[in-house]
C-alpha cells in the first residue's frame, strides 16, 4: 500500500500496515509516485507535515490512481489549522476522486463547513449533529467519511455507522490517528465495499487498542501492544467484539 | 507545542510531549510556519538533519514566535560538527530572541567559544569550568542556556543550577536529547520563570529516566519504559526527587 | 556512521547503531555532507524514500568517502520497483566505489540482471541459484555483495557464504532491512576485512533477532527486543552461535 505521508508518524503507519497484512510502500518523489501507485492496492495520503513539492506528488499519484481505480485514502491532518492544510486538503478533494476521506472532528467538521475546530493537528470539538454532519458530507463529496473520536462515525451519505470500539488512551500516543487512515487504507485495498471497509478498519484498530490497554502501563507500553495486537487479529474477533450501532 | 525538528527523532519529540502533557505539533512549510506557531504555547528548533529551506521556515516561524512574546527554545544539534550547523545556529541565535540554548557540552562549548568538541552529533568533551562557561554564556545571549551531560548545567546569567538527575543509559538511546529539548518547550510554554521551568524540566526527564532504568532490559525496553515513567510523572515526584545544587 | 537515509526506518537505524557500539550521524543538506562524512567510520546510503536533492548528496558524501577510504554501504531500496531506483542505484554504483551492496533477493536480483521480482520495497523472489547470481554480481562490481533473505548470502566474488541466523517475524517488521545495511557500516568501519565484516554483521542481527523472538508476543515486542538483545551481544556469542555455511 503507497502511503505519501507525514515524516512524523510514517515508521507507525509502515508497521501497523504490516500489523494488518498489508505491504506498506513510502514514496513521494514526483519521478516515481505514478510507477510505485501502480503496483498498489491503494494510496493513502496524508497532510501532516506537507509541503508544496509534496502536494504535486499527491496529485500525480492520486490521478494515477484514480485512472486505475486504485482506491484513494484522504487524512485531512491539521485542516482548519492553518489556511495551507484547509486549501491543500481541498484541492486534493477537488481534483481526486477520494474513496474515503477520515479525519477528526475538528477536521472534517472544518472541511464540511459545520464549524468544527483544530488547532495544530488536535481536534477542538464539533458542535452539532455528528452523524448529521457526516452523513451529509459523505453524499456532498461522494466519498466515504470516517470523523474519528470517542465514537467514530462513517458514512456513505445513505447509511451511517457509529463505532464506539477503541480507549481513550489511544488519544496520548502519536500516531494512532494516522495509523488509523492507514489500516483503512488496507482494508479498502481489499474489500470493495468501501463503507464495510473503513468500518472494519476502524473496528479492528478500536479492538486492538482496547486489548493493548489492557496489558499497557502507559503510552510507551501501549504502543509497542498495539502493534502485537492488530497483529494477533483473528477475523472472527473482529465480528465477535464489534461495537458497532446504525447512526 | 510547534516543533521545526530533524526527521530521526521527531516521534519521539511528539510522543514526549503528550507525556508531559502537552499537544505536538509539526510543521515546516514556510507557508504555514507563522499561523502554526500563531496557536502554539512554545516553538522548538531543532537543527539535527537541517536544510536551506527548513532555515528559512526556522526564522519566519522564530520571528512571529518573538512578536507574540512565545518562547522559543533552541537546539543547535551537531554546532560544531560542520561549519553548517555552526553558522546557522549561529545565525538564528542573530536573528531571533531565543529563550532557552539547550545543547551537549560539546555544542555549548562550541557555541560559547570555549573550545567544545563535537564529532557527527555526540559531544567529545569540553575541558573548563563547565557552570562558569554555561553561565557567561547565557550572559552574552540574554538567554536561558542548558547544557545537558551527566550533571546538566542551567544558568540565565545569574543563577546557575546543577542537576543530577538522570542515567547513563540515556546516553545509548536515540533521541533523548531531543526529547529534553521537546520537554523543556512544554515547561517553557506553562511557566514563566524559564530558569525554573527548564530546571524542572531536566529534573522531570531525568526522574523518568531513572525510574525506565530500573525496569528495562536495554535500549529498547528503557525508551518504552521512559514514555510510561514520563507520563506517570506526579508534580509531588518533581519536588520530593530532584537532584538540584545551586553551581 | 553517517547514513543518508530514508524517513521511514531512520529511527531504527539510528539506535541499531548505538546498540551495536556505532555513533550513528544523520544528515544530507549537500551543504554539509562532505565535512560530516569525513569525520565517519563509514558512509550508508539508503534509497528508501530518495528524491532528487538527495541523490546529489550522497554523490557528493560518497566522493568524500571513497577519496579518504572511507566505506561505503549501499542499499538499494526498491530497485526494480521503479525506474528510478533502478537507475539510482546503478548511477551511485557507477560514480561511486561501493565497499558493499546490501538489498533483498529482488533488488540484488534486478541490480544483477538476474531476474529479480521486486514489488514496492518487497522482494517477489528471485528464480536462480542465489549463491551464483551473488558471487557473479561481486565478481562484476568489485562490491562485496549481501543478499538478505531467509539465508543471508555473501559474497567478495571469490568466496561466499550463507548465514542461516535470524527469525522469520523479521520480515514483518519495518526496518529490519534497514537496520542491516546500519550494522554491515558499523562492522565496516571497523574491519578492513570487509567480507567478514559484513558476514559478522548479519550474524549478530540474526542472533539478536532469534533471542527477540524467543521473548515477545508480536511485532511491537519483537521490534523492542531487537534493541535490547542487539545492545547485550558479546563477541563471544556470534562466534558461537554463528550458522554460516559456504556457498
Amino acid at each position: 500500500m503507497h502511503h505519501i505521508t507525514n515524516y512524523v508518524t510514517v515508521n507507525d503507519c509502515a508497521n501497523i500496515t504490516l500489523c494488518i497484512g498489508g505491504a506498506p510502500v513510502m514514496a513521494d518523489a514526483i519521478e516515481e509516485v505514478e510507477e510505485m501507485v501502480s503496483m498498489a492496492g491503494a494510496l493513502v495520503l496524508n497532510i501532516g507535515t506537507l509541503n508544496s513539492l509534496q502536494v504535486e506528488s499527491m496529485l500525480k499519484a492520486g490521478k494515477e490512481a484514480n485512472r486505475r481505480s486504485i482506491p484513494v485514502v484522504l487524512d485531512p491532518v491539521g485542516a482548519g489549522a492553518t489556511k495551507m492544510r484547509t486549501e491543500v486538503a481541498n484541492r486534493l478533494l477537488e481534483k481526486l476522486k477520494i474513496a474515503v476521506i477520515k479525519g477528526n472532528e475538528g477536521e472534517i467538521g472544518v472541511l464540511a463547513g459545520g464549524g468544527g475546530k483544530v488547532r495544530g493537528v488536535d481536534s477542538m470539538g464539533l458542535d452539532g449533529d455528528h452523524a448529521g454532519i457526516v452523513r451529509e458530507y459523505a453524499k456532498s463529496t461522494g466519498s466515504i467519511v470516517v470523523m474519528s473520536g470517542a465514537t467514530d462515525v462513517i458514512s456513505d451519505g445513505r447509511t451511517t455507522y457509529l463505532v464506539d470500539n477503541g480507549h481513550a488512551v489511544m488519544g496520548s500516543v502519536s500516531g494512532t490517528g494516522c495509523m488509523a487512515s492507514s489500516v483503512v487504507g488496507a482494508f479498502a485495498g481489499s474489500n470493495e465495499n468501501l463503507l464495510t471497509a473503513s468500518t472494519a478498519a476502524l473496528v479492528s484498530l478500536g479492538i486492538a487498542g482496547e486489548r493493548a490497554a489492557k496489558t499497557s502501563k502507559g503510552p510507551g507500553s501501549f504502543k509497542m501492544a498495539l502493534f502485537d495486537e492488530t497483529a494477533a487479529l483473528l477475523p472472527d474477533d473482529v465480528g465477535r467484539l464489534a461495537k458497532v450501532r446504525r447512526g
